[in-house]
């Protein structure tokens, strides 16, 4: 049969084309910024798939820029997110939104964060982006919920897990895995230094524990 | 010749249909919302219509709701503007971006209010409606700068005329307006009690003084 | 001998007069000055005091005024406690001193509040007053810690239960006992209407909870 | 008569033995803790007197630490001030009530400024000092009241400017010397640059101006 040997090559072919790696998106503030350095969390998830020979199968893209709240997201999206056709976006925003409303008077209303955020979603999702959420680590490291915007934090986070359960999306809780970890690591209650260098941006162990929790539900999401 | 007749009543058909009237939709905040109700400034508008006998010629709707901000007018302007079909938009809003920053830390940041209402214009002018743009009159009344917020409606309300002059669109100077005549009318430096009754809100000459400044300008813009 | 009838007559004198009551000053902000109102906690103690038959023993004055901060207690501490010559006071302060960092940027600075607390509880002593001290309860009665200033709430409580333990004081610690009470009769993890009427001030369960909590470290202080 | 001599002798001793100097303390916050470096505005005022020859006749002391608010200098004025027994008193303040509304959410209340400015005019008279007060220079160099808290700083300056009326006591108006100055020399509204280096803080040219406007007031106060 003349069918069988062009079946046989195309085959080969297939098999021997290296496929199109999925192309992640960080899209977020300073942290996410601080993320593509050496030592940021971005890197290290680059180091992670290097260690299981999976760096060719995926492309990651830092996008974040300092300051930003989740209308920045919504501004900048098309530009530096949609245009780089992501497979994947992780979306890692909330610090701002309540910081900026001691430092700056300039937060966000915790309704028009969801709404901008719904916002956000369904673009990417309309893009054809698979879109995982994350929630605000932490403004100060304390347990006892004694930082003195833990109870915006708390509220946002909420607000973002309601969102994942309503869009059926990923969650990666980091303010639950900062917090287990404080519970465990930070017996004198000290506010900077476990996971943070500044009550806010990542030390080294922070930024493993993001990479850690960002690459299982990466790789899940493929 | 046939024609001749038929062009004629052509032409006496165009004379006696009424014209479409002039839609003018006024986008704003909670002195928006007070605009419809009796005494407010958009029924002022339409007595001072009524007396000119231009009653027919416009159509005014309301769209304000309290507490809104750019952000608001921008979540919700395809439903309470783009769906009307606006010939003419007043966009008069920034109070609470400047108010919400001293109430409840979630004002807006001078560069974010430039880019929501920078889009606001071009969805307005895109869908086919005429733009003016007012500058938010007071919070306090006090004409020797002295108002908590001073500082930042004149830094907003300098903003929104650069927007003005960058559209080329009509600018109603309400805060230029209301500080002339409490120059002239408030020689006590009250805070209250001149053209509002709250620091903020309108009383009964604070609305005809609006509804001056915006007639004329509207009557222009046809 | 002639000094017994006069001692006797001393001693009947002393069993027959009655003894000057113990007086007691509730010093605070807005929730202490309902709580002279009808179902208000001073109320409510008096009455406890009076099934007791204790009401001759105890004389309770509010010394609460809306709005008050630290700053404000130190102010008018003269005039409206050293001025009664109290037995003892309860210094129940904080809730302002919170939320007007949020509504009016005018909130006490944590090593400012504990600088003038300090100042407080020293001029008591030093004018033979008895101190016990209250910790703020809620700003909001969701018990996830998500109230929007619970983080700062937990701690200035922090900070009260600090100068309790240094001055070796009674504390009153209202804020442990309103999150106690929530997460047992609270399950929807409703921000009001279990023991506040509006996040803050007390309804009937709530200024009955004040009422008991206060009641035993009074009794105890005499 | 043997007691010329005597007499003669006390005129030459009393004429040959130095003055006892005037004391002068400058009590403040940032800028004035930065008056004592090269270049500060006390430096300067010890270099003008210098060059007067006066340099014997004045103490010049800075008691300024960076952050300061009324409360503040109300907390440490006996330590700072009193207890160095001044001449002259210059109260600079103001700056830190107003800007921590914004950047801390612990601003001063007006009326509570009031309250304790005054109370340290009191103390500062109790101990036989002359007080001179002076106005918040700037946040922001504009010239057109659009510094987002020109509002409050002109409300704070005149609650300073009433102190001062009400104490009889020599005002050094430095808010409305530096507007003076800026509207000759700032043409292009700039916020910074012109007497200050960020907004707040003095260059070169702002350490003289404030030096030139003290050195009238401490010279006519002796």
């Amino acid at each position: 049969m003349r069918t069988f040997p062009i079946l046989l090559l195309t085959f080969m072919w297939l098999a021997l084309t290296p496929s199109k790696p999925t192309r992640v998106v960080f899209f977020g503030d300073s942290i996410t910024q601080a993320g593509v350095s050496p030592g940021g969390y971005i890197t290290r998830i680059g180091d992670m798939l290097k260690k299981q020979n999976l760096a060719n199968e995926y492309e990651l893209i830092g996008a974040g820029i300092g300051g930003n709240k989740i209308y920045d997201l919504f501004l900048r999206m098309e530009d530096d997110v949609l245009a780089k056709q992501p497979t994947i976006t992780f979306v890692y925003v909330g610090v701002n939104d309540v910081w900026h409303k001691r430092t700056y008077g300039t937060g966000t209303d915790p309704d028009k964060f969801v709404k901008f955020y719904d916002a956000v979603i369904k673009k990417l999702q309309g893009a054809g982006s698979k879109v995982i959420l994350c929630t605000p680590a932490v403004i100060g490291e304390k347990t006892d919920y004694s930082n003195d915007q833990d109870g915006d934090l708390q509220q946002y986070s909420k607000l973002i897990r309601d969102l994942a359960a309503k869009h059926k999306l990923p969650l990666c809780d980091l303010r639950k895995a900062f917090l287990e970890y404080n519970l465990k690591n930070n017996p004198n209650n000290a506010e900077k230094g476990i996971l943070t260098t500044d009550r806010v941006h990542l030390n080294d162990t922070g930024n493993q524990l993001v990479a850690d929790e960002m690459y299982k539900l990466m790789v899940a999401a493929k």
